[in-house]
């Protein structure tokens, strides 16, 4: 069932702003995400690492911290303003969803939440400024990717979790529906004027699928391909280069040294007037995940990060993307 | 003076939209938009082509109006809703400031205006939805234009013009200044959440100094200045390829038949958390510019296009930027 | 075992210069060329269309002959001079090599033969000039291939093959052997002084794998794929874009309407100098093939054009390929 | 005149292969070669730098010396074997050229000699072999140079110095000509199969006007002057990045901090075949030097580098192209 758009929302959101990951081994994975996706290392302590994209002038967009085992952490977005964060608590308290303040360090007023399908978030109102490094042209590395633009989570009830978003404000721009009905499989969502920051899809969730950076052009998106192979990271491409139908970018997958999941991509179509109606897309049909060449794999569709102490729930919707497995197997 | 920000304007702007140009040969205008810069046409009627770029799914976002004089007629920006367009006439009413309903076709509710500085512009809420292109590869031309970005003003009064704007919610991202001062000599103001969606420079004006569309990649840039020099517009070219210090984008300007300026160009960063600060530019540094090679010429910092019926104002700042003819006298 | 080669050849090979193809639906092959590829059409008789490379000025390196079966038919290289014509009818005399000299249009004196593992060539010394077209911008379509470049062999005896060759003055540049020896699985050889004119694999034989057409920057090859893709044949894409191991280009290969593939890529690096040695390879390094993302299908190693009236021969060396099949096994 | 080529050459010349420069601050220009160009620095002593490309399996194509003055000491070639080396010996004492052999850290025999128009040249049949570095994308600076590829000497006597080289095998691919003449201003000649490797143009001369670098894609022309203007040199890039008429090539030019200017360009057509024609401009056509955009200034025009000790002539030719000076006046 297609959402509605809550245009007068509780508070503001205004971006995908920064996610954090446990990571087993805090050296390889801040080398991974230096020198072979290409991020600026903002700062370093015992225990966490802050990067960011080349073009941000926020603090951090990923933040890498030690732990046991792999996770992700949080999903973090901004809200406009302080106010805001205040109207988010008390919205959450009103509507009964659990919520903590917490202090981060460089990060304004944060608060945390689970949404209704179990996605670990935060949102924050600021963040200390540094400088943007986007005219620092010869410090640019690999895919030189200039800022986090989106989330992709795993989760077992699409329809609940679009629900969710769109009631805080969130426009779907494109989805993904069984064949031939509007039953959600997936949905991009969007609050920045393009095609989505929050995209949620059917499966073993809520895990994160991936979180994905910009970069400044195709050729970036093959130079980080080269240094991944020239880096040992050839084969951590679990998918692309290739065209997404949905949203139109080219992208491209790599896994980190814990196998949490990193997108490059060439940014999307713009999607901001109120009469533009979202696309809709049969999840057999394989042109919606890719316009040429083979589909993902089932490494791409079926692995993704869980939250730390999250359980997982089997999908309510039964129907299953075409996979590379299956395609060589008619071919 | 740096402007304030008004966060709860009158009415709600969402982006540049659409711009409109008086043109003396209409098939030689059309030829040029299609073949030259690479825009498909909506529709052709007996005295106006309506072309868009190719994502977009709005009628149109540049109208050729056949005329005996060559002029810049309106530019156009979007408004969220219908209630926006009632909002705007009751404020400019309220303010004092002349604007008319019209009827346009293809387009929602209308009102025209001029702003304080003479600008001729006009706003509405929707157009007509048609066939977002984005994916009919096999019909990309030269540059492929994507979507319309921003105008680019020249006024005799940047103060006045970005006090305006301001004003009405948008918010300064870059600003060029008599050099040491904060005596605005170039304005870029965004409200879409990227660099910007109109610039106001400094000399006599008012005149419409460009218009810009985004394009995929560099390639296409380049692709547009091969195109072109094969079509024989190669010294229509008036700048570019180069890359700006304010924005970051990598540019190619061309002039068409009448000598109406277009600017191709690969997009922004993002603008969009409030504790991001406007950058600041001497006027004398030609890095402001362009990051790198040959400044402008005079040719691209003195010529425009006038709107109908309005005179010409000599500047109010005396500031003069770096210009090539000076450059190669000195190298 | 590595070859020697004649520095003294008995005459003078120059480049990789036209191949034949028959194919069952003369119309439908053109329009892929054309409008896929992006050949220029040079000329169409009722039962064969000639086309070529932007750049090139001989007037075809591709010519499709209307067929009952798909088959390819002969690959093409060219000599220096027309005695080199004379000069290579005398040595296949003079080695029991049998040939035949044939009238073709738009060719100068031409000798048909098939080398000793039963691949069918052709050599000319000269073509009718046609314009180049390479700065003809506004023509260019998807790929905008520039020339074609090389062939690729499937053989069952990669050392005849390659002894044979590399006696016509033709030099190995890289290759790849059984895991720790020099028996040869695949021989890279040329003669114009980059990476390769003509390559032989090991495989039921002699089938041809491919030809290849130069492009000339990685977003052709992208703009290929998304062409592809919107036109119908992104599924026709069996394999990249990748960046190969073995000679360093990016690549996109294409099967046409008959299933003959055609390989775009981004040329190689120079290999002049007499000093320079051979690469090699272990045929069993996944990065042999790919620097990174997945290795080639089942299809793209085993699928290949029979040439008519040709038997098909068991390679006499056995080892075989990583394949996607097995890398997905394993993953 | 047009020239005729020599099929049958006193010796092989293969390629050009080293340029040695002298400059009055060593460590300064290796970072500028390194750094701003992308070069790889393959060995340095106390009073010499050698790089290379990122391709060349060859020690070095460049040699930075210490000196007092900022001179071009050699352009280098490669010819086939050393048993050319002692024809080139031979032929130039039967001519009466002077010549002299010297000893060269990591070359093979290597011969120096003036060619009738003053240009100072080495050549030599082989050099240390290193290893490639084409596939560390890891280690990709700024530009990517991948391989020496051309030179371009300003000479007084345009017809002399073809006259010379292709007596030595070289062939004209294209030439500039006094207009509606073939009174030679400009030629373009090759050896290695593509469209130029020494070029001459009429002008003060003997004076080198620049060696050309190839770089992988148009992307990373604009990676090298984005580099150049975030490290300073923004405004060495004297011209660029545009496309030649002539060859056809995406260019760039940079000067160093000795004004010695090096080119980096997307390499160009092949021309193999015998039946090719040479292209012929004229000299007062502006789309000679640059398809589209502006002309090249008189910077570019009348500046480059002295051989030591050798004294500048006064063009016989009197015909000047078009420079960006004359096109701003009358535009
Ligand atoms: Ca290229
Ligand atoms: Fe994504
Ligand atoms: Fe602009
Ligand atoms: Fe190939
Ligand atoms: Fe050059």
């Amino acid at each position: 069932m297609l959402p509605t758009t809550n245009f007068d929302p509780p508070f503001t959101l205004t971006r995908a702003s920064h996610v954090s990951l446990s990571v087993t081994d805090l050296a390889a994975s801040r080398d991974f995400y230096r020198d072979v996706v290409g991020l600026v290392v903002t700062e370093e302590t015992d225990d966490a690492v802050y990067l960011r994209g080349l073009e941000e002038a926020a603090h951090h967009s990923l933040v890498l911290e030690r732990g046991d085992e792999a996770k992700a952490l949080r999903v973090g977005f901004r809200v406009r303003t302080d106010a805001d964060v205040v109207a988010a608590e008390r919205h959450f308290a009103s509507i009964g969803l659990e919520h903590r303040r917490v202090e981060k360090p460089h990060q304004g007023p944060t608060l945390q939440f689970r949404d209704p399908v179990g996605t670990h978030l935060e949102i924050t109102s600021s963040m200390d400024l540094v400088p943007r490094k986007m005219q620092n042209f010869d410090e640019f590395v690999s895919g030189s990717p200039q800022r986090l633009d989106h989330y992709q989570v795993v989760t077992y009830d699409v329809q609940t979790a679009t629900d969710f978003w769109t009631g805080l404000g969130m426009r779907m721009s494109e989805y993904t529906a069984k064949d031939g009905t509007d039953e959600l499989w997936g949905s991009w969502m969007e609050v920045k004027g393009n095609t989505h920051d929050l995209v949620f899809t059917n499966g073993h969730g809520p895990r994160l699928h991936h979180f994905a950076y910009t970069v400044p052009d195709a050729s970036s998106l093959l130079h980080a391909a080269d240094v991944a192979g020239a880096l040992g990271f050839g084969q951590e491409i679990d998918r692309g280069p290739g065209r997404h139908g949905i949203s139109n970018a080219l992208f491209l997958y790599l896994r980190d040294p814990d196998q949490h999941r990193v997108e490059l991509f060439t940014t999307h179509y713009q999607f901001i007037d109120l009469e533009d109606v979202p696309i809709r897309w049969d999840v057999s049909n394989p042109q919606r995940a890719q316009l040429w060449g083979m589909p993902a794999s089932r490494r791409w569709f079926f692995e993704a990060s869980e939250f730390p102490g999250e359980g997982l729930h089997e999908p309510l919707l039964h129907a299953t993307p075409a996979t590379l497995e299956e395609f060589l197997g008619v071919h």
